[in-house]
């Protein structure tokens, strides 16, 4: 089990924003109070405003504007900082451009933009939006790369792109630019090479201009593995409806809505085409398209707040759990339920109708934990009408034979004998029919059960059944900045090398990501085992087709398992088992990102390895001619302990 | 001026090997100590002798060979440590197949390769000589990988690839691995998958199995880049002479030739075939090509040693020389015999023959260091016959300062006047008709001479010459893991971010590396400067095609001059003034090296960026959807002082 294990307490998770951030977007502004004023009581959060006087083009090397003796702007004094700080977003001048050809246009541009940053940092504004240009944008990357660099106030740069961009409508034709779908460009490359160029910055957003056409929808839930702060709709998108108000188109509000899971804000702009109605009826329709999302399932419930947070997968076998962690997992709705009913299926099969009296059986629970188990075994016996000849609950954490002592003592009585034992050592005075275990990680075998239930069947009758019978692990490649800069972020650990962060899985509630390519199996165990030889050691190499252009920052996995024929459980996105929240997935990354063009052929290798003190990973992963080294080579960064 | 400056003495300069290294290949061996003696007789360095006994497969998981009970092979004590360290290269077991796709064969494989491992490491053997199969090595090198990490012995583990191989001989297709020449495979591929798996670690080479025959030069030069430590050259291969010995076609030879320079060891292989010459003149007619290289030019002569040694820049505006700098710098042969030269017709130019008596012209020396060119300009004066109104040196090392006066004292009198200051402090008495300066670094102007000439041109009379009057920078894509793995080892300074070993030039005379492309121009300076507002701020982005699979390690850099008119100096490899030793090549590294297939656009983007304290350069890399961040940004990690 490996969702959350953290200090959660209900009352701090955080809740769901009453209402949309919204803000107006103004192209000029005469009076700075007033404009924000105006926007506050129309409902706006916050405005979005030139940085400087558009009138007053400064040129430094040359031309007319050279010189110009007068303040490039308003005073910072027209606000108090706390307002700056919170209710402006700057915008840069529109005639900069960084990579032109022409070298005066260039050098102004540089200059300008150097001092527009500068300026905006000064007043403390909380991001700047600017507009990211069509494909060509090496020059304002080192700019910004640069700004970044030396400032360490944490202003964040939103750069603007559009949805959908016309091939036509561009300039002559841009190197490194593909034109996939008829007649539009990629706008995601040229955000992707922006953002690369600047190392994947975590101060640098997206800005998404919604357009009148859009793209297909897997262009769209690619921009949702990108930091996309804000949605830029332009009140000319508005249709009108019969009372009036100004309405969206459903594809529109459709986009809108995906991207609110993201939590990105709405910019409205351009001039009010439903003055009846005043600005304020925009703010309220998008407001309105917040209010009537759909309400979170269960498990997106109970990962509010976790989402792309990393942690580090549980080591069950070599530390203890907590009681708040046993508590958590034992809330889980769906999984005991299926346990349950995977012990009745397997009863009556095991115990023929006409023996329901007469046959008892012995059904022993390894890592049994705070009864959770013991419990599905005795209401699934009591339901089928099984005799227990005994019900043994074998567990290794102290803390927790205590806990099943007292339920015992109250309440299960004779009927369960408990083992304060390691389940590997235990020298069962009898053999059972059923071993139930619950030893399963994200990743299925990450949490040792192969080693541990190997080290059980010796007490399993020669017929007798495994609960789970059989798991497997998943893997699909990821594309995520967000969970790359993640781990870029952590420190390896004392001892380890510089690398070791992106060398170890971490489970993650995946969010800001998207998946590349469909889940394939990877590694299946079978219990019991009846191998001559046991060898829990695995090598498999996947290929998986990727059809679009994107960036490969590691892999997902997952696993599913047969509890008992068709009684299963799966956090396989596919074949989820509805509502149980106990499994997050697991995220392997890798050190460099791979970029990738539609229709490559991205390839996983993966081995489990073991020794008799340790199990780890190791991965690697090809495409094309771009070669990963091998990860975590001889468990160098991460191994599990048994 | 930048070649070496490191405590440089001659004496301890590293001599060229007096002969070559010859090692013998046993595919078997009954006896090794008698192996050893009649290989040692006939000339040969050392052996190569199968680990274990080739009749003695063992079997772990499944056959017939399963838990044989004899030793593996001889006992360790058969040779003294001294002897198993130096004089015996292991071979693995060739009936090993990591890669099998059948689970048996693979096991016993691993279980087996990994026992041979242990044991070579116990001996101390130096080297395993191991075949890298065609193309499918993923697990072995992950088995490889694991070695590497676990053991802290120094071991080299030898990959043996042959230089062709026919794609009908291969296994039945196999990803990843091109055949672009017709009917050949390129074993290059090979190598590439393999350690780039295992991380390029500085443990692997590669032994290149001469085949008879041979692929184009192209693909043999990129070899040159690769860590080839032996050449494994079979009898067969072997012609006979008028005399009956044995000797090798003229192709053959001058792939050995070239592969001496990286100082590969030769072994030979196969049945002695010229019994009567005995397996001797197979040894001498290898070091018979060894004595007959071409001898080294002045160069490499003066750089023997120094191979793909990384160096730091030199700072001279903020460090001052030491007298062994000025010393070897003053030895070139060419570099002051090209200033006379140019002096000499800026003279020419400056005073027609008619006014040579009359008209008195003033020359300054802007950096003169111990004097150099002060030197060449009173020659070219008195060659030339004009008549000097006053030299001027002008030097800010107090220390060399030294050396001026005392020169003036005994030698150049009242005609030189020395000046101690910064050239861009001075004030001047007069104008100058000629400023000559050597302020140029491996890069050109990466010795901030731009910043220092255009402090001195306001001394420089309106039409006056400043020699050098330009100079532009080159650069090229370089393969060479060699260099990758010298940057990689290096630590970043306290106080810099962790990846500053990637983001600085490095000074190196290349050697084990492979230019990709033929260098292209970069940045261009001109003196005296003209422009209204000087901005020695640059940017420039190039294309390079490259036609080979190969992997970009980085950028090497280059200048050429123009001294005055066609008197130019050029470090750049088309144009290399002869003899000149005063720089080496520069070399800018990438975090990632950038893995591209033939006929790729790899672009460089490069940035000059100053402030008024200092210089610096940014650059970054694309080819296809790789693209690299922004290197060095705001100067983090590398600046010139000014």
């Amino acid at each position: 089990m490996e969702s959350l294990h953290l200090d959660l307490e209900e009352e701090k998770m955080p809740r769901i924003n009453s209402r949309a951030s919204c803000g107006r977007d103004f192209h000029c502004c005469p009076d700075i109070s007033t404009a924000i004023e105006t926007a506050c009581r129309a409902g706006y959060d916050f405005v979005c405003l030139p940085l400087v006087n558009p009138r007053f083009k400064r040129e430094f090397i040359d031309g007319p504007a050279k010189n110009r003796k007068c303040a490039l702007t308003r005073s910072d004094m027209c606000l108090v900082s706390q307002d700056w700080n919170s209710l402006v977003v700057g915008k840069t001048s529109p005639w900069l451009h960084l990579d032109s050809d022409h070298y005066n246009t260039r050098k102004n541009s540089e200059l300008a933009l150097k001092e527009e940053l500068t300026w905006s940092a000064h007043l403390g504004l909380p991001a700047v939006l600017m507009p990211l240009p069509n494909g060509k944008s090496i020059n304002l990357a080192q700019c910004i790369s640069e700004q970044i660099t030396s400032s360490y106030y944490q202003q964040q740069y939103w750069l603007q792109v559009p949805l959908v961009s016309y091939a036509d409508s561009c300039d002559p034709v841009i190197e490194g630019v593909d034109s996939n779908m008829d007649g539009y460009e990629d706008t995601w490359q040229w955000w992707n090479l922006f953002r690369s160029l600047c190392d994947s910055n975590k101060r640098l957003g997206v800005a998404l201009e919604l357009t009148a056409d859009l793209p297909s929808s897997e262009i769209i839930d690619r921009w949702l593995s990108e930091p996309v702060k804000a949605v830029i709709v332009s009140t000319s998108l508005f249709l009108t409806n019969h009372k009036g108000y100004p309405v969206l188109a459903k594809p529109h509000q459709a986009v809108i809505k995906k991207l609110f899971k993201l939590e990105a804000q709405v910019i409205i702009t351009g001039q009010d085409r439903h003055p009846e109605k005043t600005i304020r009826a925009y703010q309220q329709y998008i407001d309105h398209l917040w209010q009537t999302q759909e309400p979170l399932d269960t498990v997106s419930q109970f990962a509010k707040g976790y989402e792309d947070f990393l942690q580090s997968p549980l080591q069950p076998l070599m530390d203890n759990l907590e009681s708040q962690t046993y508590e958590i997992f034992e809330k889980d709705p769906i999984k005991y339920s299926q346990y349950q009913k995977a012990i009745y299926e397997a009863l009556k099969d095991r115990v023929p109708l006409e023996e329901r009296n007469t046959k008892e059986v012995v059904i022993m629970v390894v890592g049994a934990g705070r009864g959770p188990l013991v419990r599905a075994a005795l209401a699934a016996a009591e339901d089928i009408g099984v005799k227990l000849k005994k019900l043994y609950a074998i567990e290794k954490n102290p803390n927790a034979i205590i806990t099943l002592e007292n339920i015992k003592d109250e309440e299960w009585k004779d009927s369960v004998e408990v083992i304060s034992c390691d389940m590997r050592d235990w020298e069962a005075p009898v053999k059972a029919d059923i071993l139930v275990s619950e030893l399963l990680g994200s990743f299925g075998d990450n949490e040792l059960s192969p080693e541990c239930l190997d080290g059980t069947q010796r007490y399993l009758k020669e017929d007798g059944i495994s609960i789970p019978e059989q798991y497997t692990s998943y893997l699909a490649p990821l594309m995520s900045s967000k969970l790359y800069n993640e781990v870029r972020a952590s420190k390896a650990e004392r001892g380890k090398p510089p690398e070791a962060p992106f060398e170890m899985p971490y489970v993650v509630r995946l969010h800001n990501c998207a998946t590349l390519a469909k889940p394939q199996p990877v590694f299946t165990f079978i219990h019991p085992n009846k191998d001559d030889v046991i060898d829990n050691c695995r090598y498999k190499s996947l290929e998986f087709s990727v059809d679009q252009d994107s960036t490969v920052h590691g892999f997902a996995g997952y696993f599913d398992t047969v509890l008992y024929r068709d009684v299963t459980l799966s956090i396989v996105p596919e074949t989820h088992s509805p509502g149980m929240f106990s499994w997050f997935p697991i995220f392997f990354p890798i050190r460099v990102p791979i970029m990738i063009t539609s229709d490559s052929i991205v390839t996983i290798d993966i081995w489990r390895r073991c020794t008799s003190k340790n199990v780890w990973y190791e991965w690697a992963f090809r495409c094309g001619g771009q070669i990963s080294p091998i990860h975590n080579p001889k468990g160098r960064s991460y191994t599990i302990g048994l």
